[in-house]
């Protein structure tokens, strides 16, 4: 098995200081964020500039530019809910480290992003979801493969570039609907698929000492199920040792006594 | 699902202050081991005495005295080679808060032990192993098969009182062979079936400070393919901690935000 793959989420317009250094074109708190989680052992770099806004016209080149000419080429997953920064981001994008990926498409209205990806040579995560949270695991199947029909139609290789992402969700709500997530991981797994997510949303509104706790078993769990990768913070020191022993007890790295160091 | 139970392995006469006190029969330090593991949340502890000497005659029964009527008549894991005592020990045990657990029978020479079990309405630990470390799952489900066959035509409930332990593999050497083991977990989970295994095998060998940290893991993926119980130290707090978390996301046990401290 391949080593369990961090796709980093810190560069996010969510933070008031990256915002303000997206509005501004400022690449210091970008560069800075994006070095310290390629250290910490980061694959992908997500560049997440939200929705559209005038501010943002021409800002996912800008960043794609900034990090892979800093970065040797770090491949970038391209998140916002503007399509056209998409299309607009993946000219510029250079694939000699890996493909871009869409971040992210689902069942509904978001299928469009499949045929971005399909179009454009480019990986996608793809939500299996249509309208707000599947209510079971059948339900995530169909989506599932309603995406996969739609990106195979469109000659994608769907094994290797179709991401998809179960939906993590809250414990403090759906504490009874865990077991189906990493259920559904399984399933996705065995059918041979990679597969990723939003992890740190299963612990949302919990005290912020119990979260990295949280997020560590879940991921722990997550990997024993056959997911390849995920969306997380690496530099979250509990969660990128939980990762990395994982990764020692699934064989999917070579343990060395040191192994939480390197 | 019912909450992961802990079996407490800490009065064992492997540490030499508690080996001094077994042959003193000197209840201070055994009493103190007892304490700290029921207060971390141990449900029963491991008395090891280790194999027939002749300074232990007598020792098992004058430890389970000793710690049901300090601790309320707690369960007890009768632990040790020399069957007589076992049997010696059942005779005085306290079954208001719980089965004894003979610990611990096995497919080959042990297999004595199922009888002890079965004789004294008594649980057992049954390990999935003959001679040596089993080669594959086919043959831990062959040696599994052959104790339940055996336990079953003495009558035993095998269901409730016959525990599989798939025998945990030191990652240090044997490290393709983890996923082997969980996936056995699975297996037996998915029969039914109660489970056990003394987790912190996995780690021998690896330097101190990463052990807890490989122990836990390992206990997070287990609790998720289903393991119902293991023999740990419930006062290393890492642990400790992943077991109540891996019992939070499998549904086991109620979400609060404090649930780490209860």
């Amino acid at each position: 098995m391949a080593k369990f793959i961090m796709v980093g989420e810190n560069i996010h317009c969510i933070s008031p200081k990256i915002k303000a250094a997206m509005d501004a074109h400022d690449p210091g708190p970008i560069l800075e964020r994006a070095e310290k989680q390629l250290a910490a052992g980061a694959t992908y770099l997500d560049f997440n500039i939200g929705p559209a806004r005038k501010q943002s016209k021409g800002l996912m080149a800008w960043g794609i530019k900034l990090l892979q000419e800093k970065f040797d080429n770090v491949p970038i997953a391209l998140d916002t809910a503007d399509i056209a920064e998409i299309e607009d981001g993946i000219k510029v994008y250079n694939r000699s480290k890996g493909k871009p990926i869409v971040n992210s498409a689902d069942a509904g209205d978001r299928r469009k992003y499949i045929d971005v990806a399909a179009a454009n040579d480019a990986i996608v995560f793809a939500l299996c979801s249509k309208e707000g949270v599947p209510s079971d695991n059948e339900e995530r199947q169909v989506y599932c493969m309603e995406m996969l029909e739609h990106g195979m139609s469109l000659g994608m290789d769907a094994q290797n570039d179709m991401w998809f992402d179960p939906l993590f969700l809250v414990i403090k709500g759906m504490q009874d609907k865990q077991k189906d997530v990493l259920n559904f991981i399984r399933w996705l797994s065995e059918q041979g698929f990679q597969s990723t997510g939003g992890l740190s949303n299963v612990s949302n509104g919990m005290p912020n000492e119990v979260r990295p706790q949280v997020n560590s078993i879940m991921i722990a769990m997550a990997i024993n199920c056959g997911l390849t990768s995920a969306i997380v913070n690496p530099c979250e020191v509990q969660l990128n040792h939980a990762i990395k022993t994982a990764d020692i007890i699934m064989d999917n790295n070579l343990f060395m006594d040191s192994f939480l160091e390197v």
